[in-house]
């Protein structure tokens, strides 16, 4: 048994005699939130205007918990950092090809949440747009429209519904605080930006908060939050079947 | 060699199979940043109007990075959470008892960031008023004045000034991480307000935001910000040498 007090005459000495196996070790991974917010494609040749908030899972191949439902995630490499793994996991799981920015949304370490091993999840998050990102090669990965109600999430593609149990480990947890953190976001800082055109009308805009927050806003007091964080072009947008509306951009 | 791919017939022969020492692990510890807003005690018998913003450090006793100056932390038991043991570890190097809301700042994992082995740390934050703060017990623990500028941290006690070079492993960047979480926080949450008596002048609530950001703000600028988060409560403060001021409290 080495790593007791006062041993050792120098650090050198200390390091050359530690021994990290004396003590229990647990798993450490990184699981990855790529949020979405878009246009949906309503028929084939063009936009329509509802927009979705959305998120990236990937179905479960293997054991545990195999066939459900979760988040592109894996270990992190004894000598990769948390954010590598999730760089490097979700070009594996996704086939996502291209630079997203990822930040760390939290540590999720509930004693028994994985049925392996003590796991620690390093989560990452992003916001993105659906239809800027490329894949390379097809894999099993899916985005499922949020929706966030007393709590409990329902998450729906195409073809399937899921709910919180339809989810592998506490993977729901993790979306939810995703989402809280989002929706915090986009309060104080700038991060809706990413979503939008250069230019924008304050109706495009007040959809996008719409969507992410899961409520309708009134406009006079939206417009009220935002008037710091956006400039008039001085232009006017005239498409066909919509009044006339100016265009803002971002403040600075 | 187990875990591979679809060998299991069921969750439960996967599981009894699973050997986590298949995979080098990593080690997980739990580091703690209290920092402190509070009234130095200018002589024995009054309070000074001079405020400080500190950090609670330790010295190490022991190796590796013997006698360098680190944050309150240690490793996480295997079946524990990181909260649980920052709260043990508080109390353990400090002597600090009583409830300290923490709160998860930042997992650190450079790969070379402890030479022991490779360790993630989970740092977790509080901002109290330290003069509430009780001990039991003597400890090595000292509160240490903070300076910030152009990106060097400079620590100063009654009888000590540390730099960076001074404070352990990459302790000085997990400080300077949770100085920036607090100067968002103070715009964007009510954190501050924990600070403060239930009633208080805008110029105290100015001396607050000024110490923890490190610089001097404008009073009109100041009260247009904090504007929606204050209500007069119709009270003046009349104390000697200072001119009556209208006493606030916080919005709702």
């Amino acid at each position: 048994m080495t790593n007791t007090k006062h041993e050792f005459s120098s650090e050198a000495e200390f390091l050359a005699a530690y021994d990290a196996s004396a003590f229990d070790r647990p798993s450490v991974t990184a699981d990855v939130l790529i949020f979405s917010v878009s246009n949906n494609l309503a028929e084939n040749w063009r936009k329509s205007d509802k927009k979705s908030f959305s998120v990236l899972l990937v179905r479960r191949d293997d054991y545990p918990e195999i066939g459900k439902w979760n988040l592109p995630g894996g270990f992190v490499g004894i000598k990769e950092t948390a954010l590598d793994a999730a760089h490097r996991i979700l070009r594996s799981e996704t086939g996502a090809v291209g630079d997203i920015y990822l930040e760390q949304l939290y540590t999720f370490d509930d004693v028994n949440r994985d049925p392996r091993t003590r796991v620690f999840s390093i989560a990452h998050m992003a916001l993105i747009n659906k239809n800027n990102l490329h894949y390379s090669g097809a894999r099993d990965a899916k985005w499922f429209d949020i929706e966030l109600a007393d709590g409990k999430l329902l998450l729906t593609s195409d073809d399937l519904t899921l709910t919180d149990k339809d989810l592998a480990f506490d993977h729901a947890k993790i979306i939810k605080t995703g989402i809280e953190r989002l929706r915090n976001k986009i309060e104080y800082t700038d991060i809706v930006f990413d979503m939008m055109p250069r230019e924008f009308t304050l109706g495009e805009l007040q959809q996008v908060y719409e969507i992410i927050l899961g409520r309708k806003l009134i406009p006079a007091a939206f417009r009220r939050t935002i008037a710091n964080k956006v400039v008039s072009t001085g232009k006017m947008r005239t498409g066909s079947g919509h009044r006339p509306s100016v265009l803002f951009k971002k403040h600075r």
